[in-house]
């Protein structure tokens, strides 16, 4: 899936403002955000108005009672990404719930488009969750990696994206996903290796006009015709038919999609097309965005080595990123930071923990302390960096210890540890 | 690859008319004739001026020099469909004979959109030209069957298009085709075997945009997404790198499309593609049309079973249509005939005897008699059925004899029987 870049939207943000509509939702202009696939843009320092977001898009806020559901149905503690509300939005999480309580079976599926050798931490949030989703319900997962989409969006080469492919792939697994539940597929492999898979991407093309890509886009006249077809090519993992060596034949097993919510757009699409190929619409699970170290309003660009923490970073250059970049919502002056405080909102440091730091009662002590003008802006960013340090280290010895042949298993389209016959 | 079928024009024609333009050709609207890969409309009861749409398209005149150049080449009589002008343009066959003639490979490419399940006698010209290349300069073929096509643009379901394509394959295999160096494939199950061709696909989508495939193709807002990206899948055969395991992994041996000309757009992309790609420009040989049995104006329809003779059809079904059907350019009148003679550029009899009796002294007497007004109506109907007749039963013959084995084994990705090491 594309990560969020404005610099790679398709078309010109202004002339997308103005058009977005599509199927049973509209997105209307919006003098304040801007969010697509290609694009993210927000005027804000505490970065894109969610609930706003949820309201343009037509989905559904996850509030506590999902939350508690979760729980109850799972007989475990929700994710901390989900209590905080990295995951916010959702569609139709309640109906995969339903199943679960039914015994049915459901399968996961998220993905990534590989855009540069090194992911950096933002990267890493769908799949922590996905692998949470994934041991939390045992269901299994599959992984799509749009090496096809960043040939046809990107100038490069096909063999690079592939190669980029594969080492995003790496990075994948050392989330530490199970093998035997897993299965990562590059496009430009797997759709020439499975004629399901190309018969369900013209079954959704077929369903499909330009006019409704241009307005759920904003392709153009001058867009190349890969571009034009490709949502068809994300839209159909999410139909169990895509994967018949896993699905063992069976079109209705439904699918949920934890994703950042600038893929939206395509699962809309895909939600629209759904009946009319008599399969479920996949359910999905939103994220906010990962912020760039510089703040909110900034993007986060993986070809702007100083705008994020990459996963290949030693823990010195973790340490200088933090230290040097950081965006502080602390007080200009320590006289004014004891005074009024730091603002949590748009405190980069403070935002990184509530992803990367588990222990809830420590973020809540270090918000008071934060927000009262008792911790200072050196003493959140070193809280962080400690953090950080050795999740980044522990990513990098696991990817380490990977082989070719165990990426090579996981990318074998092959039946997943999943009985599908005893599921009612 | 699509057959003439006014009915299946993705637009208005008119519409195209005024717009219809691509790369290093222009095609300009015109009162009389209208050819595209869906539309074929002249009216002029000849047809289709050829000479008019050889300028039109910017490819070559089949003319005597090239003619004599093949059989000086190969050291065999041209075939008669050659010799009489049915393929009467092309595209850089003097480079495909400057590569025979210094030892090096080539090979040839056909298709076809299986749109009935029963072919007709039109549909076999390019399939009968075909063989004779493959067996007079001894090299591989690839034969491709567009169901993908089919169900993009027409309201059919998938399996459908997919059982029309085997059908279609029986016909096509029973034109005598060389098991060993010929490979049929059908998109839907050839695509998802290979990663190669997909990729080749990839690579004419990023260098092709909507407002081209708009000018060539006619496409508009309202077409489907599988349309609009489906000129990549009919240009990807020209390039021995989609077939890996025919060619080698070679990448720079050219092909040959033996095809009739409504089909010319697709290449004309192809050709502009193929510099960008460092791939060689296919080469292109094009037939005229099957003129209809009701007149070279009319419109044949696989869909319309009394405007062709089928190669179902029985030798009386044959015997009636021709008598009752075939559009006569003889006298209104047993004595207007004998003054003025039969005119030999209108009469369908005479017109299918140039396709199908491959004795030329013979034909020329039958010109010159029924020219005359020496041969009746009658005369000349009765000996094209008694020309059709056989060659319709010994395919049906043929046909019957034709074993799910056989058909498996002409469409499974393989090594073909042709040994490029050897050539320079």
């Amino acid at each position: 899936m594309a990560e969020p870049d404005v610099k790679n939207g398709p078309e010109d943000v202004a002339e997308k403002l103005s058009k977005l509509t599509m199927g049973d939702s509209k997105v209307e202009a919006d003098d304040d955000d801007f969010v697509d696939p290609w694009s993210v843009a927000s005027k804000s320092a505490t970065g894109i108005d969610y609930n706003k977001l949820i309201k343009k898009f037509g989905s559904s806020k996850i509030d506590d009672e999902l939350v508690t559901r979760i729980e109850k149905i799972t007989g475990k503690p929700a994710h901390h990404l989900l209590k905080r509300g990295v995951f916010f939005s959702h569609r139709e999480m309640h109906g995969i719930l339903n199943k679960v309580e039914q015994g049915k079976p459901f399968f996961l599926y998220t993905g990534r488009g590989p855009s540069s050798n090194s992911m950096h931490l933002g990267h890493l949030i769908p799949f922590v969750f996905t692998k949470w989703l994934q041991e939390t319900f045992d269901v299994p997962l599959v992984i799509q990696m749009t090496d096809d989409e960043k040939f046809l969006w990107k100038d490069l080469k096909l063999d690079v994206a592939q190669k980029m492919a594969i080492d995003n792939v790496k990075d994948i697994i050392a989330c530490g996903f199970d093998k035997e539940k897993t299965f990562i597929f590059k496009d430009t492999e797997y759709i020439g290796q499975s004629p399901a898979f190309y018969q369900n991407m013209l079954r959704v093309q077929k369903c499909v006009t330009f006019n409704q890509v241009r307005g759920i886009f904003g392709f153009g006249d001058s867009s190349n015709i890969g571009k034009i077809a490709f949502p068809s090519i994300q839209a159909s993992p999410s139909f169990s038919s895509s994967f018949p060596q896993i699905f063992e034949g069976k079109k209705d097993i439904p699918c949920l999609i934890p994703c950042a919510i600038d893929q939206d757009p395509y699962f809309r699409m895909t939600r629209d097309v759904a009946p009319r190929l008599k399969y479920p619409k996949p359910a999905l699970i939103h994220s906010t965005f990962f912020p760039a170290l510089q703040g909110a309003q900034t993007k986060m660009s993986a070809s702007d080595p100083l705008s994020s923490i990459f996963l290949t970073d030693t823990p010195n250059q973790i340490k200088n990123k933090i230290n040097k970049y950081a965006f502080s919502g602390g007080g200009a002056t320590l006289e004014e930071h004891q005074k009024n405080g730091g603002n949590c909102d748009v405190d980069i440091p403070y935002q990184y923990l509530t992803f990367f730091l588990e222990d809830d009662e420590r973020l809540a002590q270090i918000k008071e302390d934060y927000s009262s003008g008792k911790m200072m802006t050196g003493e959140i960013k070193k809280t962080l960096i400690e953090v950080l340090q050795p999740i980044v280290k522990k990513h990098q010895e696991r990817r380490k210890m990977i082989t070719d042949d165990e990426i090579k298993e996981f990318m074998r389209p092959r039946k997943l540890k999943y009985d599908y016959s005893t599921k009612k």
